[in-house]
């Protein structure tokens, strides 16, 4: 732990350091690790878990293109007010005029009512320490964007979905994006700082996978900057509901892989994968195993096995988080990063 | 994976590779991973679920002194029968002359009763390749001997206790394993290799932690040898009902990690370790902490952060396996063996 300058009002500023240079360090004001008050605010349901991590990590990752991990250290947004933020989510109305969802027309039929676009919003900060103070250089900003709105018509009442085409999604997050950034230009905590926002599309409830970042830009001053196109795509392994694959051969190499450990240990219940893509270039693949053993010998080969399985089969390109696990607990972890594999089993001794 | 030469009636005979020389290879005979008959079975009711795992490894680790990984391949027990062992765990009774825990005395009185001793049996196999073919060429057995044994009075009735000391644990251990012995050796199977055979202690149910192994044999023909006495000691951290600490400057080290890690993240519900002993010697600490967050930004910090803290404040020796988790799940894992630090945040993509 790197101890820095006190900056306004604190007697202590501290940063966690990261042990990889990839990472931010984290600076710890007052002493203590601070969470952004806007952080879980959303404005429809959306049961889908695995959004919340990659809306998250997905940010994290435009930002290292802006905000150099060596320069700059990171902390969870401080800016926005959940108030503030409260009010932007929700739709525009006479009694709430910074609305940034449209609003209400009046109608509650699914393909004709004003759906509800925005569905969530992160605030990222990044600092580098100016004469011996953390000062605020840089902020990133995430905007959930919804592909399906989920709403009652009335409380307590059934669920409806209005869907919203890839279009929609993103005039209507472009559009957005430009107001947030114009209201932040007018903070004067922000001033002039590079601004990188991110467009994310939120999975709907029924997918097994988590939504991506489709564009972002980067406002260096009062204007946004020209959108950049992303590719991320997310696949679930075995592929469902006759999906095609977006990448047979790797699709081809997890059957295999699959078909392997299953054969050798037959007690497994489950062997599935979310894959990460960036067009059809797999960058990293999330696999979870359930097996119906949890004897210490039996994990700990099985382990091993899982790690020679992937090693020979999955594509060598890819990072990889294999978790092994019964319906109970978590046995075992098998990674692999930048081609170098690690495993852990729990409570070994 | 390496493949071994067909075994008598097998088609093929593989083995799991460990990546890491001081760990087994696995046989996985006739391409399945075969478990142990009497894996799980139980002479009397134990809800702790520590004992399972540290009854395991702990006889595997013994087993490294005889057997060498190099050398050796391990199977789970494949001679000892569930009928035979079910057997041998019962009382000795008109109807069961094979029974290794005492003929009832007629008193249901916590302490006039004949208790049950031996609890629980663990057969480890570990084979060499000869000819081609992998044999039988080590066996290790586990005898599990009860601290507390609870029992009813009545089926469904109230549960007793009767409490086995020390001094009887060990004698009535060596008597069970010296007939264990007497009966192996008339299994052709088995015939002359040497047999490792360890006395392990169950930790009763209310304790935080498992048991240890306290004593040792190697039979290396008809006789037993000598008994080794093993001086390992589990102690839950910080310590509880008044408990005097096994190394008290461990204890202290591990109340700084603690006090550091909470000051900085003041949300975490439980920071406690099970710390494993060689006298007073700590060998390694499993440390679990339960934080009341799970966004990604703030677990990735917070495991830079423990790391950082266990570097600085635990002792240096010690292997570590932390533990980083919510109610709902695993949240990240610091691990530290022989020196060198490994951590991993789960879902981070």
């Amino acid at each position: 732990m790197s101890s820095g300058g006190g900056d306004t009002g604190k007697s202590t500023v501290q940063t966690t350091s990261s042990s990889d240079s990839s990472s931010y360090d984290v600076l710890l004001s007052g002493g203590k690790y601070k969470t952004s008050p806007i952080s879980g605010l959303t404005a429809a349901d959306n049961s889908n878990q695995f959004n919340s991590r990659s809306f998250e990590s997905g940010l994290m990752s435009l930002s290292k293109k802006q905000f150099s991990t060596n320069s700059y250290v990171f902390q969870e947004g401080q800016v926005l007010s959940a108030s503030t933020v409260t009010n932007w989510l929700a739709r525009k109305s006479k009694k709430n005029s910074s609305g940034l969802n449209p609003a209400s027309n009046g109608s509650t039929d699914e393909t004709k009512r004003a759906p509800m676009y925005f569905q969530q919003m992160l605030e990222e900060d990044y600092l580098t320490k100016q004469d011996g103070k953390y000062k605020l250089a840089g902020m990133s900003i995430g905007i959930a964007m919804n592909k399906v709105d989920y709403y009652q018509k009335k409380q307590y009442g059934a669920t409806y979905k209005t869907t919203i085409s890839t279009e929609q999604q993103k005039e209507q997050g472009q559009r957005i994006a430009q107001e947030v950034v114009k209201r932040l230009r007018a903070n004067k905590q922000v001033g002039n700082i590079p601004i990188v926002v991110g467009l994310y599309s939120v999975a709907p409830e029924d997918t097994l996978v988590g939504g991506t970042y489709f564009q972002y830009a980067v406002s260096k001053s009062s204007s946004l900057g020209n959108w950049s196109t992303l590719g991320y795509k997310n696949q679930m392994l075995p592929t469902v509901n006759g999906e095609n694959a977006i990448n047979s051969s790797d699709s081809d190499a997890f059957t295999n892989f699959k078909d392997n450990i299953q054969d050798y240990f037959p007690n497994l219940s489950g062997v599935t994968a979310q894959a990460h893509y960036d067009g059809t270039n797999l960058k990293s693949m999330d696999v979870t195993i359930n097996t119906q053993f949890d004897g210490l010998a039996q994990i700990t080969s099985f382990t091993q096995f899982v790690q020679q399985s992937a090693s020979k089969y999955l594509p060598s390109g890819a990072d990889l988080d294999i978790n092994i696990q019964t319906v109970d607990a978590q046995q075992a972890v098998v990674t692999r990063t930048n081609g170098k594999f690690n495993s852990h089993v729990y409570n070994a001794d």
